[in-house]
């Protein structure tokens, strides 16, 4: 067993919290400092979490025996978290979207490759056992050819002022920035890339500035076709179902449990419908925030090398940024 | 009890085959007369229905008591069977879509109108039990607001070079036009015109000409978003959600029964999540195929006219024709 890996926590928002319990529940990394700007709000999530408040990002960052940062902030800050980061050397694992622009995640790129150290994306959806199991069926042939994709999620947003994701320039896309990126990833994961992009947004019944609901048309390099769904006004959804021309499958998922992550593998039914009938699909479950954050500690020592890094980030956002693109020139967009 | 009305039929294919059967489930039509090109085909129709073999469309509509014209042929000769019907003043009830274009559509529309008579179009899937049950939610506001709308139907689609599925001539959109386009007008009769579509399509697995998998994406009037897909090389799926501020409802069809009509409903199940949980809600099942068989009896009788008519049968054509431009255009169309 080895000495777990010390790691910084900054953002101690919502998905802060849920991250924090994830290191908790794995015994490869440890809470050494969190930061967050509000003062009392870091006292009390160090209470919690049993570390030390920091009083500023360098301090957290600068605190000895912290290896690896885990920037669980709002987007449009993950670029200059990350470059503090870098300039004390340590490994960064940066909640998704890897950022709101092109231009501020390639610069993340550039800076941990000139640094030496890892960029770890937390797109983790594509962990689940679930997710993983699909990936086998389809490698195994069993829905042979994919020839189209529709994935949902989504939860009402909680979309008030005081929330970076209320406005258009901390949060463009809304829900498919913020929910449907997971899928952007996971499709490709299973898919492979995606080559064109349409997009189709609208604001309908939240008070924020954002868009609540927004749609991606995805044309795959492989031909297959898909659609990625996002509403933040209306119940939690999360749902995934690939049509291959062997096999219809479905992942549905109770989402009563979310946010507890770890609860998603053991509230989803995976259902194959072939010319045989239907059936249920048994899957090894996962933690898939455990999952990730214990391969981050691999890649801290050396061990491991992101499967998310920062070109699965930036292929992820890419989408999202070009659905966005389509729906404002009512165009197609080529990746 | 009123006298049956006496129909013609005309295309005894597939679905002629549905239809006379449903024909057989009702007391207010009363079959009489079909025609197929194919001599051998169209006796042995008339030998298992109890019908007359017309020996050409001319015969079959002149048949004494026939009243209406079940067309059930390919798409692009419903213009010409339509006026033929036209000129003895028959009513016509077309299978859907009303034709492959605006153009034929528009002409349907207006012989029938210089005829007057009937023009009914056979979009049978907003009269499901489940489809009437939705709209009543909705309507009693039980979903709050729809922000957001996903529908799916897809079949393996039997393409070889004697269909005319086969061609891209005759079958533009391919199962979006035969299958995705019930949805389109389902999705209208819920929640109002469409009036913005971006549509993607490919061809991926067929030997066929047509594409076989297709997407659209709508931009309500309402301001809803929505998404219809459908691929003609997977097993069978039927499926529509509907995403409002208030609650989340899946119809999903257990869809081993197809093409049996009648048994969409008792294989339907409606799921509404709101806060307050998951509950499954009940509806009354209804034969689709005789309901708007018998509708079509009384609108003969001058008692009523057809929910679908010309109007929305244009309606929902309109949105797949836009589809397929904004496929080859790469451009949002506007309806």
């Amino acid at each position: 067993m080895k000495d777990p890996i010390g790691v910084a926590l900054v953002g101690t928002g919502m998905w802060g919290r849920r991250t924090a319990e994830a290191v908790r529940r794995s015994s490869s990394l440890r809470l050494v400092s969190c930061y967050s700007r509000n003062p009392e709000k870091r006292q009390a999530f160090a209470r919690e979490f049993a570390c030390s408040a920091a009083a500023s990002l360098e301090v957290a960052l600068d605190t000895p025996s912290v290896e690896g940062v885990l920037l669980v902030t709002p987007n449009h800050v993950h670029a200059e978290g990350t470059a503090a980061c870098t300039e004390r050397g340590r490994h960064v694992y940066v909640e998704k979207p890897i950022a709101d622009s092109l231009v501020d995640g390639m610069a993340m790129q550039r800076v941990c490759q000139t640094a030496g150290v890892t960029l770890m994306i937390g797109h983790g959806f594509r962990r689940l056992g679930a997710s993983r199991r699909i990936k086998g069926l389809i490698d195994e042939g069993v829905l042979g050819e994919i020839v189209l994709a529709e994935a949902n999620f989504s939860l009402a947003g909680q979309l008030t002022p005081d929330k970076w994701r209320y406005y258009r320039a901390t949060c463009p896309g809304g829900p498919l920035m913020q929910l449907g990126i997971h899928h952007a990833d996971t499709l490709q994961y299973l898919l492979g890339p995606v080559s064109t992009v349409q997009g189709s947004f609208a604001r309908l019944a939240t008070e924020a500035e954002i868009d609540d609901v927004g749609i991606a048309t995805l044309g795959f390099a492989s031909g297959a076709r898909g659609v990625i769904t996002s509403s933040y006004v209306s119940p939690k959804t999360y749902s995934l179902r690939l049509f291959g021309t062997r096999g219809v499958l479905t992942a549905t998922t109770e989402m009563s449990i979310w946010p507890e992550a770890q609860k998603m593998d053991p509230s989803t039914h995976l259902t194959l419908w072939t010319s045989e009938g239907e059936r249920a699909v048994d899957f090894e479950m996962h933690d898939m925030l455990v999952d990730e954050l214990e391969e981050f500690a691999r890649c801290v020592r050396g061990e491991a090398t992101p499967e998310t890094g920062a070109a699965e980030g930036l292929q992820a956002v890419r989408v999202i940024l070009a659905a966005i693109e389509s729906h404002e020139t009512g165009r197609s967009v080529s990746l």
